[in-house]
């Protein structure tokens, strides 16, 4: 009996409310692995715990731990807690790697999120702790229509309107469907019924006339955008858009983009924190403070049979080597970082550290000296896409409408377009993705403000954007395992990486094993 | 030359700079016959305007000719403006026709929009006064991939994610077209290079595998959702989920919602005021209150050579009839009401107006103990559509994640559905209203709390939702005339019938004509 026999077994007979508590037990309703705010019953007795890297994974380990009964000790390389989870405001300063030092100088209230940006509807922990931590949501825009698609090789490259490409694509490809289809060409693929129906749905997703055909008109103009706009009083009648022909909606290549909103991880609705991503930082460090020590390099990991020594140096202070010890270990750092640490992990551990391999990506924080995007161009939040090396522009999900400077990220790009940006001083940086989205915005010339960018590889704390498994099969259960008394968290240990989902699910999975192992041996 | 060709040859020569100021030029880039703040230049003397009825058309004329240096005075039917921009809220109350009396009782910070709940991004008028009077906005989610369709006839009528439903019929329908494609059903429309560009985008937009087929697999659950979701730590591999087949996709008819956010009425990004959509109407109210004579009940328009003398009553007093006189009018009375009207209009403009139908509708705004669409379906925003006769549930845009106390819009039908609604009492609607949407929601016995309901018929001072045009092509442009010393104003006199953008474009344009008329006579 499959799962929908079952479902439809109990709908027919109980109704329902039996209908949807059976449907949350198979699974269906709720969509994550996160189950509700952990829950470590038991008393551990004096144990403590040292957690490295005061990223979301360990500020989650932290603070779930201490309430639980355990001494916590966190120690984080940075000034400041939150890892990956960043936001660059005016008057901040970042030195990446190869000694560049970028001073922020945005406007008050104008932020950038090198990192992490948007929060998908289903990571459940990161919403469920921006609840019970008091961080305020609003929703992150990523689909606009009213936004560009742009190739340099299509349009004379000219940016189009998402909504001109999605809706000739559309409408195109039904009309040559329902052709195949009343043609016969699909009769050995549908039956009699189900062709009716297909052309009918047809008809109304690809906007199609009485004859199955997508033609120029009020119709299709309804969601295309119209030639002049419906109006009021005098004159006021609308004239239709005329479709871009299918041949050069085709060979544009822009319907690449068309299904980026489409995937899970990008489906509406999504999230964002008023104000910065780190909100969600500042709010876990503000419930555990008093566990952290800041400015701690971790210089060595020294495992035995009873516990983790950690030598580390306070970089804040002329003290030197500091060295804390604790029964268990829960190590958040980067394995780009830790490989390059002194450890004592068993040579099983350190193979995998050395294996995975960290992404780049470069992500640019350009300021304006007015929301051109909202005021000439009507784009409110969003994204538009383009094959340029700055891959995309993506329009701020906030303070609409609102006058005064602006903060575009104004490229967000990864692998050989990243390296590209890696390679350069962030002055030629800056200047490369000003040069590149005046290509489609040509107001970039006139009102840019200041920038900030920041490619991964120069991340001294990270040194990459996220981990890359090159055989996740056979190296990541290993990882996940007890090394010693150690066990390795953050988003790496993930089947979601890069996201923030994956480093509080990794932290509150190795917390409930370090409990049960504490308790049950 | 086409306008196509037009913009190439001034990007070709003349950079983008150049293109975006001819995009401009040519209508292209800025989508709306709004062309930015009102100018009315030149001194029209000692000249009074009568606003009839004080809803956004008939107060933005207000706010610009008193600017411009009118004498305005406008008379408004209820004890407070707005018209049908409109919301309740906890402690209002509603008399409807038929003496029904309805007492609002949601908890504090909740309300209900009876009529406009959203705002388009191409609905720059509204959107410039928002901006101009403070205002502050929202995104408004139209589409939410997460929430539902519905059918009482397919799948047992067990509500099915829009995600799940949008991602298999594209899929369905894009291996049925490669396959259409690849067997040579498409050589005598398409071209072989267009083919090529056909197959790459359709195995990319319909998620389909090397064979260009659509299959149960990670892929294709990166879009319709996982079995089992992606983790971390131990035991974080997905499982991918089970594809609906094609025959019952397309059996299911849920494929009829699936465009409903692909119109430019309803694409991304959409706005909503903080707080409830009235925040417009008291911005424009807190400009001009000193104009406004509220409860004045016109009884009799009659116009001469010279100007425009009102009686109406002044229902909030003993005090009988008043009569007041100007030069000029502004009548922005819906015509289902001014048709009961005595007036001395010509005889051309009697019959239009008596033409002119309300389309009917209901909309429900429903308050529930918690906002269990968020808690345990994970539903943020967005619209779940059924052919149940309430059409929909719109859950709220705004304080996600909140406790207590949430408003649904319980049901937003027309036609034939709100009709059967219109017949009924209140307490009967809430309780059909509430039966159809346990279907969809289970929730809904235990979590109701209180609940409003609006039958647009029944709307004593609009006796409908908006104006509905018979025969358009021959009234329209005769109800925009001048008839005598009169204009009609409201969403009736435009081509974006319901919306306040209509009713905001033709104030803007009886009042830009009228002072022509002063100027120039």
């Amino acid at each position: 009996m499959s799962r929908r026999d079952l479902l439809t077994m109990i709908g027919a007979t109980a109704g329902g409310a039996a209908l949807y508590q059976a449907m949350t037990t198979l699974g269906h309703a709720r969509a994550s692995t996160y189950q509700g705010p952990i829950k470590l019953q038991g008393d551990p007795g004096a144990v403590k715990v040292l957690i490295l890297g005061a990223g979301l994974a360990g500020m989650a380990a932290a603070l779930e731990l201490r309430a639980a009964g355990y001494e916590v000790e966190l120690l984080e390389f940075r000034e400041k807690a939150g890892g990956r989870c960043w936001t660059l405001r005016g008057g901040d300063t970042y030195a990446e790697l190869g000694g560049f030092q970028q001073e922020i100088s945005y406007a008050e209230g104008n932020y950038f999120n090198p990192g992490p940006w948007r929060i998908p509807h289903h990571h459940h922990a990161v919403l469920d702790y921006c609840r019970r931590l008091g961080v305020r949501l609003e929703p992150f825009i990523q689909k606009n229509h009213n936004a560009y698609l742009h190739s340099v090789n299509a349009f004379g490259g000219r940016p189009q309107r998402f909504r001109e490409i999605a809706t000739d694509y559309r409408g195109h490809t039904a009309e040559l469907l329902a052709k195949a289809a009343n043609q016969g060409g699909l009769d050995e693929l549908v039956s009699d019924e189900d062709k009716e129906m297909l052309l009918e749905s047809l008809r109304i997703s690809g906007m199609l006339d009485k004859d199955y055909t997508y033609v120029k008109g009020l119709h299709t103009s309804e969601y295309r955008g119209f030639q002049r706009w419906p109006g009021g009083g005098v004159g006021a009648a609308p004239s239709p858009s005329e479709p871009i022909g299918p041949s050069a909606i085709l060979q544009s290549r822009l319907w690449q983009w068309l299904g980026e909103a489409e995937t899970v991880d990008h489906q509406e609705t999504m999230f964002q924190p008023v104000g910065g991503m780190d909100m969600i930082a500042l709010a876990f460090e503000r419930e555990i403070k008093d566990l952290i020590r800041y400015n701690s390099k971790v210089t060595s990991i020294q495992q035995d049979e009873t516990g983790v020594t950690v030598t580390y140096e306070d970089t804040g202070s002329e003290s030197g080597k500091q060295e804390t010890r604790a029964d268990w270990c829960i190590c958040t750092i980067p394995f780009s970082i830790l490989g390059q640490i002194e450890n004592n992990f068993s040579d099983g551990m350190k193979g995998v550290i050395d294996k995975v391999q960290y992404a780049g990506s470069v992500k640019f924080g350009l300021e304006f000296n007015r929301r051109f995007w909202e005021e000439d161009e009507q784009i409110y939040g969003g994204i538009s896409y383009t094959d340029l090396p700055i891959s995309l522009i993506g329009y701020p999900s906030g303070d609409y409408l609102s006058g005064g400077k602006g903060v575009l990220v104004g490229g967000y790009s990864w692998d050989a377009a990243a390296y590209q940006f890696t390679a350069m001083e962030p002055e030629e940086r800056i200047r490369k993705a000003l040069e590149y989205g005046a290509m489609i915005h040509p107001q970039y010339r006139k009102e840019f403000s200041s920038g900030a960018s920041v490619v991964w590889h120069r991340v001294p704390w990270a040194l990459g954007c996220y981990g890359v498994w090159k055989n996740r099969e056979a190296d990541y259960s290993r990882a996940t395992r007890f090394d010693g008394r150690t066990l390795m968290a953050g988003e790496h240990i993930s089947y979601l990486p890069g996201w923030q989902e994956g480093a509080l699910l990794s932290g509150l999975d190795a917390i409930s094993r370090l409990h049960d192992r504490v308790l049950n041996g």
